[in-house]
């Protein structure tokens, strides 16, 4: 291969990909973006050097950051999403034809415009539900009062401007801005890397002291490190793997489920299925 | 660091691990047994190149190819192990207090000694109960009738001496070898690698076609390509997910469970689950 692309995630395992060309490359006020061309696993997105998506995975993430709070919440209509600048997660947020209104707060306009240029499959910029503000996440959830039935923190790793969203005070303003049945998810790294345990336990002590229910769920994604990565979801009112939710699911998909390759009814139930050293992080 | 190991699982996509040392390295009648020393993972087993196992993930697969059949058979008391020679999963298989004899089919002497010098907590090779017979599972097959309960197929990928075990043929004999409520099990590589659809396609037919009870499960594995890989699992009478397998869970573990790092009642459920791409490759 022509060019690799490395990305370390401990100072002594790695992920190698092969990159035909660099086809974006910006140093903004708050990170370095970039995306590669592949020949595996189409254009690849990268911040700080660190794996964000590909077109060829990034359906899994963008499924189950989307879809599991979604269905957990019993009629979502406006959601925010924090982050997410590449677009999929609101994609997959307005498939839900109740979805009314979708503000996706992204501080790096850089992503977007990365995104719509070289991922042009990813994103679902022109749908008129969709309101991107380009504004910082911490800063924004100082405003809105019980505003939003769904919000999802789709941001990066905790390092750089993301470090913030790992932290308590995030997580009771984010309270705030929820409605009085509302749910949360927010993406909180690798079970197998003990760097990152920290930042589990963090987010969840943090939605557990202020949420009813609070709970891990595990996904799939082959370009993040170790493979497994975990999601933390709070609800003020409904438990994901209740059966007035599990019994939903179905109906609740019908009109997009063929355009779903990860997310269906076993995996929302299966992906709450925690291995015994990952409930020892933090219990 | 100063050594890298490389593994390209296909042209494009690779795991790069820091190694201190290589500590072993044979080339034997069948393949090249290395044993690598590293910071992050303890000591690293490859063959032929790629990894099988390290001292710190191993617990995944070993978990998960020993509990999930032994636990869907109603009462295992002699296992037949294809490959395996690191140790690891006999180890798990013989946490059953009912297990009073475990065959374990190596063709490859070397793996055995390999782990026994390099990886000593892997193995359990001085249990009474274990007897290692150096021979090709293929050839091994061809004996038995009706005599094991459970089966476990623990072979490398589907290339070199392996690469019959993922052949119709192959499962035909492992039938004859099991008893009438007998179990078996076999490492399917992973799903989000497509030149290994063909494999996961081939035994999940063939054993559809030989046993009333044919399904797919996944695990996750960090040094595995892409961290999820599938293992399939055959049954003559009783079904991994049905009422009875799942409710005698937790009392038949109940005396090893504290070793249990991976393996437990919800991620035996869990696994099962099965994502929409992961379906379409075999329906």
């Amino acid at each position: 291969m022509p060019f690799q692309y490395n990305e370390f995630y401990n100072e002594q395992t790695g992920l190698t990909i092969g990159i035909k060309k660099q086809l974006f490359h910006e140093q903004t006020p708050f990170q370095t973006v970039e995306v590669f061309e592949t020949d595996t696993w189409g254009n690849l997105m990268t911040i700080d050097g660190m794996v964000m998506l590909s077109e060829k995975d990034e359906f899994v993430y963008h499924e189950m950051m989307a879809h599991v709070p979604l269905l957990t919440h019993p009629n979502p209509e406006k959601v925010l999403i924090i982050g997410g600048g590449d677009g999929g997660t609101a994609r997959e947020v307005l498939k839900h034809p109740g979805v009314k209104h979708v503000d996706m707060v992204e501080i790096d306009e850089a992503v977007v415009r990365a995104s719509k240029l070289h991922m042009p499959e990813v994103g679902d910029f022109s749908n008129p539900k969709l309101n991107v503000v380009y504004e910082n996440g911490l800063e924004f959830v100082n405003g809105p009062v019980k505003e939003y039935d769904v919000i999802i923190i789709d941001g990066s790793d905790p390092v750089g401007p993301a470090v913030d969203l790992f932290k308590k005070d995030f997580y009771e303003k984010c309270h705030t801005c929820l409605k009085d049945d509302g749910v949360l998810v927010s993406q909180t790294e690798s079970p197998f890397v003990e760097s990152y345990h920290d930042s589990i336990r963090s987010v969840q002590n943090a939605i557990s002291s202020l949420f009813p229910v609070a709970k891990l769920f595990l996904t799939y994604i082959p370009l993040y490190p170790t493979g497994m990565w975990s999601m933390s979801i709070a609800s003020k009112q409904r438990d994901p793997l209740s059966d007035e939710v599990l019994s939903e699911i179905e109906k609740r998909t019908a009109s997009f489920s063929e355009s779903l390759k990860y997310y269906n009814k076993d995996v929302h139930h299966g992906a709450f299925a925690l291995p015994g050293f990952v409930r020892q992080i933090f219990s």
